[in-house]
């Protein structure tokens, strides 16, 4: 049996259920830790499950920043400094990645708290997260307030990656399950994933033909 | 063996290699069916893996269009109309959905190309895709420009929800493994899910438990 639920009805729901129900909705989402410093030198942790791609030339992600919601020390340290790290979440670290949601004070630093190491990035004055595979370094490139909710969409120009190189493609793919990476449902459910197929580039009058 | 990509390096590769490897990096990604309707009353749908949660009062969802790629009769059709659909990609019909992403004519239908059904939302002009578990109806809300590449990012509110009463949790978290949706790597590799765990909200001096 399937229901249909109205916007009625959406409005209509408590707080608590309609963000897991919204929050569920989108489908699977990126689950990346996202490192900053403060002006104290403390590394800050965030975990983020709205990067998403937004191009390749010139390489930038975006990610959705909620003003009174948990990362608002990110948001101020991205603000301050230009520059963040973004590091994928994988299978051996999940239950500490979600727990650099609490609410630690500004000069806690969630790596600590949560026993994760911070390396530094090469070129800019972030903190990677060393356990994990994939560290994305970024400048900050733009900040897009989105009027209807107040929200504040990041959007970072990559320049470093640090990643194995067993995971790269010759075609530049990079096989982020064969690194363990997982995907986010709603606002705390993790999941490893199995490949279904590699498919071809899509033409008409072609069937897609796997490419793995 | 780990490697460091520099931004130069980034900028050196080919363009296939480039945007294989930075479609890549953001992480797992929700795979989506777009459907609207032309000026024509031809039903057309996009593969769209951008799709990202926005909020959820009110319950906005964002996804990023490219101007100069594939779907920009579904960004005419959003533009002429005001609304459109969102649809879950299922396990059962993976390459009909990537098939979607090939360049068809804009009186062509996709639903017809591809081999999938097409259905009425109820409250808004636009088809969902009868195949697709969780099937959402949105109204189109804000469309920003992102200056740094010409990117537009639209937003929507969602007015209409459609999906089975058995994947829909007791807090409102809805199961969307159980309903087989899938998540995308890259430009086209398509995964299935094995839930890890659901945690608690996470506080500060206290572990998170599971509560799956």
């Amino acid at each position: 049996m399937a229901s249909t639920y109205s916007k009625q009805d959406i409005d209509d729901m408590s707080e608590r259920m309609r963000v897991n129900f919204v929050n569920s909705l989108s489908g699977f989402k990126s689950a990346n830790l996202v490192g900053t410093r403060n002006a104290h030198g403390v590394n800050n942790l965030a975990m983020i499950s709205s990067v998403f791609h937004l191009g390749a030339h010139p390489p930038l992600m975006g990610m959705v920043m909620r003003p009174h919601s948990v990362p608002r020390d990110t948001l101020q340290n991205i603000k301050d400094f230009g520059c963040y790290t973004i590091n994928h979440v994988n299978e051996s670290f999940v239950a500490k990645a979600h727990q650099c949601a609490a609410r630690y004070a500004p000069d806690v630093s969630e790596f600590e708290q949560v026993g994760l190491n911070a390396q530094n990035a090469q070129c800019i004055d972030a903190p990677y997260v060393t356990e994990s595979s994939i560290k994305i370094a970024l400048q900050l490139e733009q900040m897009i307030k989105v009027s209807a909710n107040n929200t504040e969409i990041v959007i970072g120009r990559i320049v470093e990656v640090n990643l194995p190189d067993n995971i790269v493609l010759n075609d530049g793919y990079i096989d982020i399950e064969k690194s363990k990476s997982v995907a986010v449902s709603g606002l705390d459910s993790y999941h490893s994933t199995k490949r279904i197929d590699r498919f071809s580039y899509a033409k008409p009058e072609q069937k897609p033909t796997s490419i793995w």
